[in-house]
């Protein structure tokens, strides 16, 4: 009898958390991590590092990143774009990411919202982004970035 | 021994089910939800109806537009700012949404990549948005959306 209560027990707890919802761990490890992936971003960027700024884009084909000049796809094209229109040191200027707000999706996504801010020697383009984040078996990716730039500093 | 037998069974399930990275249905189902509310949408915003157009935007103080316009923070305001910028039905003109890709995130989250298209008397702007979209109790709503408009054309 003792065991049958048991099994039941065991059963309706297996039931209860198959149908709940997938829910994000409690701890806020997922917010963590991304904001830590952001500060390293930021750090590559003000070192003029290009390739290690994209190591946390997702590196495939249908990574895709949109903004007024359209969508660019994969990983490869947006690596491009940025070497294009960031040439050096003093194009990329000094990066600031603020008012960071990132939104778990579920137990393997998230997106995050936020401001950039370039401040360079002749000017200071900003605006805002929201990038999408899976989480892979090798951590958390961007898998879409959509960037804007604020109307009056274009 | 039979009955045994059965229950074993049913925790070997239920324990694979619980362990099982939670997954969309595989039947598309959420694609299809989404397309349809965004033809909803469209088909709204084309009689001139900007309330029902904002029906599948969720409807709280922590909704998000995003674009180079900054942040619009909360369904009220989002809503405020179509009403200013399209104040009529020539100002809406007809609205056409194209090239849309649904990317499911997981079983209740997902975004829209996709291009967006006016054409009025007097111009034909566009650009490429993104939308995030959660499932509630309710159905799926559009949590945060990023919006651009071409470069060439605005």
């Amino acid at each position: 009898m003792k065991v049958r209560l048991l099994v039941l027990a065991g059963m309706a707890t297996l039931l209860a958390g198959l149908y709940l919802p997938a829910r994000p761990a409690e701890d806020g490890s997922e917010e963590r991590e991304i904001r830590r992936l952001m500060e390293e971003q930021q750090a590559a960027w003000n070192r003029a590092d290009v390739e290690a700024f994209m190591k946390d884009y997702w590196n495939s084909a249908e990574l895709t990143f949109a903004g007024s000049g359209g969508v660019t796809r994969g990983w490869q094209p947006v690596l491009e774009r940025y070497r294009e229109r960031y040439r050096d040191a003093q194009a990329m200027g000094h990066l600031d990411f603020s008012e960071l707000e990132v939104h778990v999706l579920g137990k393997d996504a998230a997106f995050v919202l936020g401001r950039w801010h370039l401040k360079r020697e002749k000017d200071e383009p900003g605006g805002v982004f929201t990038l999408v984040f899976q989480r892979f078996p090798e951590g958390w990716r961007i898998v879409h970035d959509h960037t804007s730039a604020d109307e009056a500093k274009r």
